[in-house]
C-alpha cells in the first residue's frame, strides 16, 4: 500500500492524535445511542418521512459500516466475523437487540484501535474493496455518514414530537 | 493559552494535516451549497418539519459560527469584521444573497487558513467566549455541525419531493 505521508510533517502540525481521534468517534457513537433509545419500538422501524429509510435502516448502515471498518482500518481486510459488511443486513426485530449489536460494536472499535499500526491513517486502501483514498478519509467518512443519518433522525423525533438527545452532549 | 501537546507525539501518530482538514471542511462547504441551490426559494426560508427552523436559519447558523470561527481559530479573538457571531442574525432576503455570503466565508476561511500557528489546533481556548476546549474541537464542531444541519435539510428536500445532493460527492 502507498503512503502519503511526507518527511516534512512535523509536530507542529498535529490537527488531532489517533487516541483523540477514537474518544471522538465514541463521543458520536453515544450520542447516536441515545438517539436510537428516544425513538418508540415501532417508529424507530417504521416511522419515515420522503420515502426515506427509518432509523432502524439506518442505523443498521452505521453498524455495518463500523464493524467491518474498524478491521479494515487495522489490518486492511474490510470485513468483521460478526457483522458482514453488507448493507441490506436486516435489523434484528428490536431495538433493545439492536443496541446489544450497537454496544458490541463499540467494544470491538475499543479493542481493535490500538492495533492501528503506525502511519496507517496516511495509507491508501480500497475500503470495503470499493472506495479508494486514505484510510484518515474513510474514518471520517463513516463518522460522518453517522452525523449525517443522525441528523434526519432528529428530524424523525422532532416529527414525532420528542425531544432530540442534545447535539453538543456527547457525555 | 494552554497547550496539550505532548512531546511523545511523533509522525507515526499522523491523522490528517491542516492543508488537508482545510480541503475537507471546504469539500463539505460545497456540498452544502449544493444543497441550498436545491431549495425552492420559497422553501428555503419557510419550509420546516416538527417546528424545526428552515434551513435558511440553518444556513445562518453555520456562516455565524464559520466566519467568526477562521478568525477565532487563528487569533483566539472569536469574531469577524463581515459575520458577528450572533446565532439571531436573520438570512439576506434572497437566496442568491445567501449564497454570496456562503461564498465570502469561504474566501475568509482560504485566506486566514495559512495564518494559523503552529500548534494552535492542540491549544485551548474560550470559542466564542463560551466553549472551553482545544481548537480542535472547536473545530471539528463547526464541520460536524454543518453536516447535521445538512443532514435535517436533506429530509426537508425528500418531504419536497426533491432529490438531494448525493452526500459522497464533494466535486
Amino acid at each position: 500500500m502507498e503512503t502519503n505521508v511526507k518527511s516534512s510533517e512535523t509536530l507542529s502540525n498535529l490537527v488531532i492524535t489517533p487516541e483523540v481521534l477514537l474518544e471522538h468517534w465514541q463521543a458520536h457513537r453515544r450520542l447516536t445511542r441515545r438517539a436510537i433509545e428516544a425513538f418508540p419500538e415501532d417508529d424507530f422501524y417504521n416511522f419515515s418521512i420522503g420515502g426515506m429509510r427509518p432509523f432502524a435502516k439506518l442505523t443498521m448502515e452505521m453498524i455495518v459500516l463500523a464493524a467491518p471498518g474498524i478491521n479494515g482500518i487495522v489490518s486492511g481486510n474490510w470485513s468483521s466475523e460478526k457483522f458482514p459488511s453488507d448493507f441490506s443486513t436486516p435489523p434484528p426485530a428490536t431495538k433493545k437487540e439492536v443496541l446489544t449489536l450497537w454496544d458490541s460494536v463499540t467494544e470491538e472499535i475499543n479493542e481493535l484501535w490500538p492495533q492501528i499500526p503506525a502511519g496507517r491513517f496516511q495509507e491508501n486502501d480500497l475500503a470495503f474493496g470499493m472506495y479508494e483514498g486514505t484510510v484518515q478519509y474513510m474514518l471520517f467518512y463513516m463518522i460522518e455518514n453517522e452525523v449525517h443519518h443522525r441528523g434526519q433522525c432528529y428530524v424523525y423525533l422532532r416529527a414525532l414530537d420528542i425531544e432530540p438527545p442534545a447535539f453538543w452532549d456527547r457525555s
